[in-house]
């Protein structure tokens, strides 16, 4: 006897590699987790509750991987004044870029923290988001760190949502560090990180011709892992700096960006299953020239995942549905690429293997859609279809 | 006495050339127009109903000047099958592209083109859209041409919004004309044009390199003057064809796209009063290298519009939202330019001098946002702030 079973739904399963598709199938669901997929015909045994899904398309609840989504302020005002013609550099002579989220995010209390981000979370949700990862990074100080994760956790509590959360207090040097960016990397790795071993699920470091060099970035990691907490990068972004092959060598869950990483290190990515995750939404903010090498990625098997990177400065992006679209049409991302991304693969980036994908044994996280074809969540560019979240069998508006 | 009131709100009200902000304003109705703005200090009586917005933001309603929201089927089987590799041109060979959705649309019943539709507009109207064109264009015989401007009207008395039809036969050659182009401008002049008169509120070209040349398009623009129907052009999207001169003209509404347009068209366009309408959903889709102008523009002091362009093939955008964010990243609009081309500017790209500001004798079309600043709008990536819409006078969800 099944609790719940969802019929008259067409599944994309993401098992065997591809989409996994399944039409005309059924979910069935026991303590909380998936305990049948298939076609309906097969369908086993009875249930307490049946759910008719008219037709829609059930995916594995969606996984944004990469989010900086509690943060202070935000920079509609900057965004404005640049494109009035202000200069940047003055703007930031001013004041302004990162660190005025870090002012405004160190100024606002754990509530107020919890207040702002709660839209953006529930633009996420609205989509059909099951789990979201959450950084820290705008406070660079022990207390401001912990407040943001804090946020986050509370956040995961008061929604129905599975939050991960990851600690990147090395995300740039706090202003009273100018200068002395190894001083500070030492200060997250001897005592921001253990501070905040039982608020992070990992460990992120900003390793980058603009942010941290291999001895500060080594420091962390090397802090992270007699923690045992899991690693990971925002790489190679602007510049290839070898992150690649840094975050394989120290087996990181994922390297983040790869905008400039070099063969090797991809192949390195591939073989050590450190998942490459793709942020469209900075290259396109950015008007990045340079993309991630994506055949170079595939060449080397590397996993591919694809997020948001929700954050104020770089990828104001409240939609995963619309990083699909991006994937596809800036990064030429196949739709099962693509989906596979916000999936499994965003899975694997959070060291998850208990979702992802819809198999017996895995948590009960659905997503379901009114759509005719799975590429329609790529294709169309804006609009929500989504119509219904399940989160451990239990269904959610 | 006013009918209702909205108070405790921040005023865009798009007068005076910019974004005519007035914080702490407020907007009074009476009979379905705006009776009354300005600063809630000065507001002169009282009124039978009183809405209090709490510290929400009131602009003119939204207007998405340029869209084919009425089609049948959708391409993104054909996104998915070009993005796994399939040529382009063999895809064509086989009947896809624009064709394929001229088979579906001429296939699709008058009811059937409006459920299909309703999402797609139901999407606009969510994010504060209170007008919305809609053009015909994927019949391409006299029938299916009518029955697209019979669902679009019919969309418009099913859903709280103001729909403006556009008739574009003249937008493809059909197959049954093909290597006839001139003999199809002709029958859309001579018959289809007559046929569609009380149904269209404008008639539209694409003089394009790739669609209808200088003498078949002064064709159809003849005919329509003759209909006095205001005409407007897809102009110049794939070449310099000189379809900003021929616009400017004819005393064109707008001319839409304008990719390749030169300067001195784009001065007559400024002379002529013709609205430049930006499509950049359309060049995001399509990576086109080629942008507008939009410097070109300002110096002739052409008045810029901002549209989703929804359309199957080149443009599947449902957000006219995203589109400022596209404007201001791809064409770098200003935060003011972008605002301005999805409210008083689209209203000119529609001939309807009664909205698009919020002024005494307009219609009291409103959409209100829950945001800090009118920036807001344009810098987020995804997401809705829009928390409620008006329609002369009357509040809708
Ligand atoms: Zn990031
Ligand atoms: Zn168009």
């Amino acid at each position: 006897m099944f609790d719940r079973v969802w019929l008259n739904a067409h599944l994309a399963t993401m098992n065997d590699g591809g989409l996994g598709l399944i039409e005309d199938g059924a979910v069935a669901a026991r303590g909380g987790q998936i305990a049948w997929v298939g076609p309906r015909a097969a369908l086993p045994g009875p249930a307490a509750e049946t759910i008719d899904c008219h037709g829609a398309w059930i995916l594995p609840g969606l996984i944004d991987c990469h989010t900086h989504l509690v943060f202070g302020g935000d920079r509609a005002d900057e965004f404005e004044r640049r494109l009035a013609g202000e200069d940047y550099a003055a703007i930031l002579a001013a004041g302004g870029g990162i660190l005025s989220t870090v002012r405004a995010t160190r100024a606002a209390s754990e509530s107020a923290l919890i207040a702002t981000a709660m839209p953006r979370l529930n633009a996420l949700l609205a989509e059909g988001v099951t789990t979201v990862e959450i950084k820290s990074g705008y406070g660079l100080e022990q207390e401001a760190e912990l407040r943001q994760l804090r946020a986050a956790r509370r956040l995961g509590a008061a929604r129905p949502v599975s939050v991960v959360t990851t600690l990147l207090a090395a995300h740039a040097v706090p202003p009273e560090y100018k200068g002395r960016s190894a001083d500070y990397a030492k200060l997250v790795a001897e005592e921001i990180l253990p501070a905040a071993r039982h608020l992070a699920d990992a460990v992120d470091v900003f390793h980058d011709p603009l942010a941290f060099n291999d001895a500060e970035t080594r420091l962390v990691l090397d802090a992270a892992r007699r923690l045992r907490l899991p690693v990971k990068l925002h790489g190679d972004q602007h510049g290839d700096v070898g992150s690649a092959a840094l975050g394989a060598s120290y087996g990181a869950l994922s390297v983040d960006h790869l905008e400039h990483a070099n063969a090797a290190g991809l192949a390195a990515m591939g073989r050590a299953g450190t998942t490459a995750v793709l942020l469209p939404g900075a290259t396109y903010f950015l008007r990045e020239a340079t993309k991630p090498g994506i055949a170079a990625m595939r060449e080397a098997g590397v996993r591919m995942a694809l997020s948001t990177d929700l954050n104020p400065g770089s990828s104001p992006a409240r939609s995963l549905l619309l990083m699909l679209n991006l994937g596809c049409t800036l990064f030429r991302l196949t739709v099962a690429e693509a989906l596979r991304g916000v999936t499994v693969n965003a899975a694997a980036a959070l060291g998850l293997g208990d979702r992802g994908r819809l198999a017996p044994g895995l948590r009960c996280d659905l997503a379901l859609f009114r759509i005719a074809r799975p590429a329609e969540l790529c294709y169309w560019i804006g609009g929500n279809p989504c119509i219904g979240r399940v989160l451990e069998g239990i269904a959610h508006a």
